[in-house]
């Protein structure tokens, strides 16, 4: 998919829905033709791809086209008349939809897609009234539409296949994740399911159990984290252990009749489990249980370390689960042995530390002599509180040598002696060690000035901190200098 | 929270939510005894803990205590015998856990509390034959225990306030959210939502509307992305838009009267909608709709991100996105003067790449660096594809100089110059620019070797590459020494 089927796409109604479509056709280098009756539109549209720019930005840094041009327009026909592809978002009223499908139609090329927004319309009763019927399907998206890749389609009675795969092919390349509803139904397939657990959602309310905080909880500390990359069946096949999930439904089957739910269940036939379980399989592909579970618990650890970052959610309590630990486990630190290189920081080598060489890709170690920085400068006392005080010290030279290779799963750590300092400076030298033979990986060499951090200049480091500096730099005066110190690049091996 | 409230731990039943909670509390440095009759116990419960430990050891890198002590125990009453805290996790059935919950409660200290890992057993039935029920509460958590942080707390009839608040305080401390249940019912909170999207789905599997796979699909591309930190109310919130839960509430009510699922709602009452939006207004607490926009865009940045490491579900299609917005953009890169330094490579400073320092954090500045190496490298001729013929470069050294600060949301963008090379050698000089002004942030002088990288050797490269290196030079020969070349820390400022 190297070229773009499409050059310029009308945009119909710019809600929510139609503002995010804008965006996403826009960053892709697509023209864009916007109508829509409200009177703020300019504004309401312009924040969505501000929203939109930042986020892709972060997401493909680098790899975006120039951006599309935008046109809001006066009137349908005027957006629709050049288009390549027309996308629908209008309210969900059919009368609506019907009235204003006509009214493209009149103005759009003939052969062009018309695909609709619709949440849960059915296409046969939106397309009951069109001169070229066959060229209408629904694409679906979902909020916000530049960042979630699903988009169902799904065609009606007159739909031709072929207007089908290429509104496949233009989502796709536009970075979504078509889904196929090959079986015409209200609410397609994503919104029965959102809407089964919205209204239980309801009833909750209603009846008093939860609110709607608590409701939220609920999921996004638990099933919702699983959600974000595995459906509910193979989550439960997961559940289902090594016995499979025939074992699975027929332990579960008895739960079906509970009162879990105000929804009721269907019959748990033996032609039903035998549907279920060949489904899951096909689904499986050949992997085990085992195969399942790492792929699972990666893409757990993954979502949470991301969330950890935005202190949001679940990675709110993990990061205060981190910080618990690590004060626990300062609390039962023994006295240090200032006399040796200093040892404070250990990690292991995880998978996405890895580079296509199969090796440590080389910004790592420059993230581990970081964090075994900041672990000595919370030793000396200049940590995250110091610098709420407004100093610290930031590095301005660095100098790494490297020497093996790491490979993952290893544990490595790093020892650190300090070579020179005086009030404004430290001159540190990390070594990184293999966990299982001491063997050296690389060396750090790094200058570090101290700064005030309001005037972002060098100061001197004083009172305790000076002093804790001072009386390592005491202590480790007797220490050789390392192998490689000082080394510029190009000089002969040393 | 610095120490935890319980040293020993017994764990009765052990299947696949047993073995879960075994392993959280081990890795927390709890002692554990686990009763289970299985006699493939001891092979299941170490594949359990194994996977645990591996996660826990990414997500919590360097910070995890000494692992408390496990054994397995022939009896109910020699697990709990010296426990101080006691995790029921048998199967679904009522008259199991009545005779256990006796069992228990004759070998355990008697105020010991004892909590269950039923999924929607009500605790008051549970708890009904224990001569202490006080003691008693359901403590439901979530697979894979160890990674999920939900812990739903419900007590029964008999349920003391003070073992809530215990068993609350224990799950805390162990990396958990807890959710105390407030009343008690049927599936209690989760599991309802749950149950409810469950049901749905297996009528779609058996009316033929969709396989398991496209199911799990329709959740996993879209809502499931974003149930991983917000639920449904706050999802709904923010697409009302500007003007609040309430007007969502009164464009969406029609839908709730729509055939989208087979559960029925409950009326929309006036009343109903006023507590909603009540309720919602509280947990948005004060958020706007912009900020809850932007907070919900950063998680799934990372969310993607996280995914397209593990290249999984999304995170698949974001990387075949990628991949074909590069190959696009290779397309369309005009012809490239090799006379003057190449920038092959632009980046946004995101958010997450800023430390407590308030600015651009040092292990990135390699991380960018290493990507403008990788674009050269793709550029001569060196790139993943050649990799994957057997040979590489490996860096084997590093210089960076930092001169200026780089600050969130700025564009930078990085040239390359190559200073020396020869067929087994690349010296490249990269300079790190400020988008804005072209001022320079850093600079970076690597030391580059062709491996083979099956024999993980240094081997001279060849033909095509080596003719792009040797024209590349040629080109570049004229160019003056930059500033900053071949320095060693320590030196006098050059």
């Amino acid at each position: 998919m190297a070229t773009l089927p499409v050059r310029r796409v009308a945009v119909v109604g710019a809600g929510v829905i139609g503002s995010g479509w804008a965006a996403r056709f826009l960053l892709n280098g697509i023209d864009v033709r916007v109508y829509d009756p409200d009177p703020e539109l300019a504004r309401k549209l312009a924040t969505v791809v501000d929203h939109a720019r930042l986020a892709m930005a972060r997401l493909l840094p680098g790899t975006l086209p120039p951006e599309g041009k935008l046109q809001i327009v006066a009137s349908v026909g005027e957006a629709v008349r050049s288009a390549d592809f027309i996308q629908e978002s209008l309210p969900e009223r059919e009368d609506l939809k019907v009235r204003i499908l006509g009214e493209i139609e009149a103005a759009a090329g003939s052969e062009v897609i018309i695909s609709s927004s619709t949440s849960g319309l059915l296409p046969s009763r939106l397309q009951r009234a069109m001169r070229n019927p066959g060229r209408f399907c629904v694409g679906h998206p979902f909020n916000p539409v530049y960042l979630l890749p699903l988009v169902e389609i799904c065609g009606g009675d007159a739909t031709a296949d072929a207007t089908r795969a290429r509104a496949e092919a233009l989502y796709r390349s536009i970075g979504m994740q078509p889904l196929q509803v090959r079986k015409e139904i209200d609410g397609f397939i994503a919104d029965r399911l959102l809407e089964a657990l919205w209204r239980e959602a309801l009833w909750l309310v209603r009846d008093g159990v939860a609110t709607t905080a608590e409701i939220d909880d609920a999921i996004r500390y638990g099933a919702g984290l699983r959600w974000s990359f595995m459906g509910t069946f193979l989550v439960y096949r997961i559940a289902g252990g090594e016995a499979g999930m025939r074992h699975f439904l027929s332990q579960f089957g008895p739960a079906l009749k509970l009162p879990w739910t105000k929804l009721e269940a269907p019959e748990l036939t033996d032609e039903l489990a035998d549907r279920i379980a060949g489904q899951s399989d096909d689904q499986a592909d050949g992997a085990s249980i085992r195969d399942l579970e790492r792929v699972r618990d990666n893409c757990l650890v993954s979502i949470l370390s991301g969330l950890r970052r935005n202190d949001y959610a679940a990675g709110s309590t993990l990061r205060r689960y981190g910080e618990d630990l690590a004060a626990r486990s300062a609390q039962s630190r023994s006295s240090i042995d200032e006399s040796r290189p200093l040892a404070l920081y250990a990690a292991t080598v995880l998978p996405d530390w890895i580079d296509y060489n199969g090796h440590m890709t080389e910004s790592r170690y420059l993230e581990v002599f970081g964090n075994a920085t900041d672990a000595v400068l919370e030793y000396l006392g200049a940590g995250p509180s110091y610098v709420q005080q407004g100093s610290s010290y930031f590095t301005v030279e660095t100098h790494i040598r490297h020497l093996e290779e790491a490979v993952e799963g290893e544990l490595v750590r790093v020892t650190t002696q300090l070579l020179d300092s005086d009030a404004k400076r430290l001159r540190l030298f990390h070594s990184l060690l293999r966990g299982s033979d001491g063997s050296v990986l690389a060396t750090g060499e790094h200058m570090l000035v101290h700064v005030d951090a309001r005037a972002r200049r060098s100061s001197p480091a004083e009172g305790a901190l000076l002093g804790a500096v001072e009386r390592l730099a005491r202590a480790q005066a007797h220490l050789p200098l390392p192998k490689g110190v000082g080394r510029a690049i190009g000089a002969p091996p040393g």
